[in-house]
This record gives C-alpha cells, structure tokens and sequence, in this order.
C-alpha cells in the first residue's frame, strides 16, 4: 500500500496504474470505522484497484464547528486500509489542497436550503468541492459514498450529473450497533452515559416508528402519508429523552432532492432524515421509505 | 472528422481514441473566424488529435445579452473545422448540456467584482462551469484559450489550479486586423459605417498609445507608472471617437488576478483590458504591458 501526500506523487502512482483498469476511490475524513470500512470492501470487490483519502476538509466545517478538534487517527485508519487491500492512500495537507489563492468553489445552489444546509451554511459547497477536487487528483473510474449522509449522497449525484464528471457512484448502506445506532466518527464524542444503548439509539429507534407507520399505512391500502405526522413521531421520541440537548431537525423529504415534503407518496417513498445533540455532539442519521 | 452532438457519443469517440495519446480541445461558441483557427493549429501542431467544441452556452450570458442573436454558422464552422484537420467536434444542444434540474456551478469568487464581471453578473460563474463540463466530457489533456478574453485566461488558469483539473492550459495571442482590430466574433454587429478600420481600430490604438507611454517609462529607468495616467491616456482616445456610445470600462489590472492596480510595476507590468460600446455592438480588447 502506496501512501502518497502530494498531488504531483498521487497522479504519478495513479498513471503507474493500467489504463484500463477500474479504480475505486473511497473519500473519508478519517477516524475509521465500520462504515468506512464497509464501503472499503465494496470496492475492493467491484474494482481492480482501491484508493482510499483521508482529508479532514476545512472548508466544509463552519466557523463554530468542531473542524480542529474532529478525531485524527492516521495510524489506527492506515492499519485498517491495509488490512483491507487497499492501493493507494491520499493523505494531503491543508495546505496542499487548498492554496491561500484559492477562488473556485463548486456551488450545489439550494442546497444551504435544505434542513441539513440550514444548519450548516456554506458545508455542501465545501463537500462539493472537495469531492470534485478528489476525483481530478485520484481520477477514480468509481467511487463510493455511505447513505448515512443522505443529503451528501443527493449532492454527489446531482454534482456528477450537472458537471458530467466520469466517475460512478456508489451508495453503500448504513452501518448500525446492534442497539440500532449509526456509527459516525463523531460517537466518539459521547460520553459513557450517553453512549448507552438505550439513549444513542433513540435516533434509530424514532426513525424505525416512522417508518412503521408509513407501511402499516401502505399495507391498509393507503396512496399517500401526511408528512407532517411522520416528523411529529420522530420528534416526540426525541422530546421524551432527556439527554437529547436539541433536535436540528426532523425532515421528511424527497429522495432525488432532499426537499421537504407535505405527504409521501406511497409507491414513491422518501427519505426521513434527523440530527439531535445528545449533550455537545451531534449525530445524523435517516431512513429511506 | 466526426461530429457529436450527445455527451453519450462524444465518450464513445474519446474512448476510442488511443490511451496515451494527447488530446487538444478549442473550446468556442462558433462564429469562427482566424482568432479561433490560431487556437486550432496551436492545437494541431502540439497535439495528436484535436477537438473543439462548438456551443452557446446560456449560463454565460445575462438577461439583456446578446444570447437569441449570437451569430451561429454552424455549416461554414464545420467546414473550416475540417480544412484544419481537427478530429472530434462536439456540438450539444443546451438541453443536453442543462438539464433542467441543473443545480451546481463552478464559482470564481470575487471574479464578479472585477470590472469585466461587474458588466456582466453571473457571466464568470457561467464560464467556470460550461468548461469544467467540456473539460469533464472531452477529457482533452491540453486545452486553448484566446489571450483577447484575458480575464476568462486568469479565471480558467485559477480553475484548474484551485479544483485540480488534470488539463494543461496554452493560451494563443490576440489575432488582429490589419488595422488593428482584434478578431472577434461580434464584430458582424458593426455598421459599415462602424468597422471602417479607422473608427473600429479605436480600441487597439487607445491601447497602442497607453504601451507606448509606459515603454517610454521604463526606458527611461523609472521603476512604477501610475496606473490612472494609463487609463485616462486610453479613456481620452475613446471620447474622442464619437460613434464610442459608452465606455464599459478601461482597466490596469494585475496579469495573475486581474485586480485593478494603483500604480503598475515596469519590470512586473499588467494588462490594460477595455470594452467599449461602438453603437449596439460590446468590443473587448487588451494589451500585456
């Protein structure tokens, strides 16, 4: 396993790479675990050679995020991409990647308006443009990217499409403890107390009552599901946790664009996506109808 | 010579082409005349196959620009595409370029403020985008760009470098008249009246006097020229002249960014780079000092 920290030294292990062969790039910001690790081994089964980055991207944070203290775990992730078979590791510097004449951004326009942009102005533009930025260096024929950041996964597929970028995308499901929470990088901020089971998984456990409902209402023949009522479902298990410190949002909303939604067409479905704080660190997680 | 009017066909067609050879692109909006034909025998002569694209593309022009009455010659284009070898045209619809959920565009940030972007909102944004899209369907290795849109030289040369884009950028200078006039394909607005050499040849010879006056400058061993004085030189010639119905703007602008400057360099330099109305029709010209 190549691991490269430059451009220039990236491009040149890359073109050292049959022409023809697929490579699959798996972008993450560290801090490994299963859900990278998952999307890992999809790769590695579906493409000749696997790239792995590891970048924690300042330009998708916000001014009061959590961008200097997210978790850096370069020697525990390089064992893990190894032990998975992985080519090539992408391991740039800020400064690499983004230059202090640094002009260009891709703009995903709209989407700082969906539930997820709101709370985070300006960290689509980041994603998007990191990604793009990744795909010029690695030039992966495939890449592949996790449902848990469900609007992420709409933004990346918009982007290919308006901007006709060569690579194919790849949607890997969530990966979940047996208690039913999503793992995130950000887990590790819970403290014992609010790890327990019971509470982490709170966010799983809203989301599958909605979800209940909503097939119960198909099941009895139903065509549509008023919206509204799936977020107050939601909602009310996380009102009834105490260690909840605030709900970001609860949305219900379209699977081809993220955009909130009145009622939910049966055949059609949606996606219900949720971010709470449980004391100072926020989760996300979501469901697809 | 092959012309492909879908993003499906053009891919089937690069595919074809030979993995290691080079490719140049000629990006135009058609309207050829010998200004684009320069870009197409660099590309010749530095490249094993050549394509060009021929496409008005809407995202670049504002509300009240000239987009419905563009000159499109699309059987004479394609006849001198030909005469000059090149390989591969792609000519898309703007329905196969927009879709119509289209959401994401390339930002240059700050380029709107430059003068040429405060004439024209949106118009950079417009540019950035539709060659990130031609970069992403052609895969060209080396592209080429006139020197007469000098601001779109600066912007595109900071694309590249700020998303990565595996292209080398060759820029070709200005082809003018006899007279001075640089090529352009707006210049069938003129009247008769207009394009008689001496009243259009106004714009190169405003530029030709400021030159003369900073030469003379560093011949003289000072180390800075005061940039208004170069602009008031250029400005004066235009006044002078009445069929100029307006002067867009005259500006000393640094050759990295374009930013207009209070004094210029002499052994650094700028670029002058104007626009002026001559009745209807928007001419743009510029001059490297």
């Amino acid at each position: 396993m190549q691991i490269l920290e430059s451009v220039d030294a990236f491009r040149q292990a890359r073109r050292a790479l049959p022409s023809n062969a697929t490579l699959g790039l798996v972008p993450t910001m560290g801090g490994l675990h299963d859900g990278h690790i998952s999307l890992v081994k999809q790769a590695r089964s579906s493409c000749d050679f696997v790239a792995a980055s590891i970048f924690v991207n300042p330009a998708q944070f916000g001014p009061n995020e959590d961008y200097s203290k997210y978790p850096r775990t370069f020697e525990q992730d390089v064992k893990l991409l190894q032990q998975q078979g992985v080519d090539l590791v992408f391991f740039p510097s800020a400064g690499e990647m983004y230059s202090p004449h640094h002009r260009c951004y891709v703009d995903p326009m709209g989407f700082d308006d969906l539930v997820e942009g709101q709370c985070r102005k300006g960290h689509f533009r980041g994603v998007a443009t990191v990604v793009t930025k990744l795909f010029n260096i690695v030039q992966p024929t495939h890449a592949f990217f996790g449902q848990k950041d469900a609007a992420q996964v709409v933004l990346i597929k918009r982007m290919v499409s308006d901007l006709n970028i060569p690579v194919q995308i790849n949607v890997v499901p969530i990966v979940r403890e047996a208690d039913g929470l999503a793992l995130s990088t950000r887990n590790q901020y819970l403290s014992p107390v609010e790890r327990e089971a019971a509470t982490a998984s709170v966010l799983h456990r809203g989301l599958a009552r909605a979800q209940d409902l909503f097939q119960n209402a198909k099941k009895d023949g139903k065509t549509t599901v008023d919206a509204e009522m799936l977020r107050d479902v939601v909602r009310q298990e996380y009102e009834r946790e105490p260690l909840v410190t605030s709900i970001d949002y609860v949305s219900v909303g379209s699977k081809e664009t993220m955009q909130e939604v009145s009622n939910v067409d049966t055949s059609n479905g949606a996606i219900i996506s949720v971010a709470v704080k449980l004391g100072q660190c926020r989760l996300i997680d979501n469901i697809v109808l």
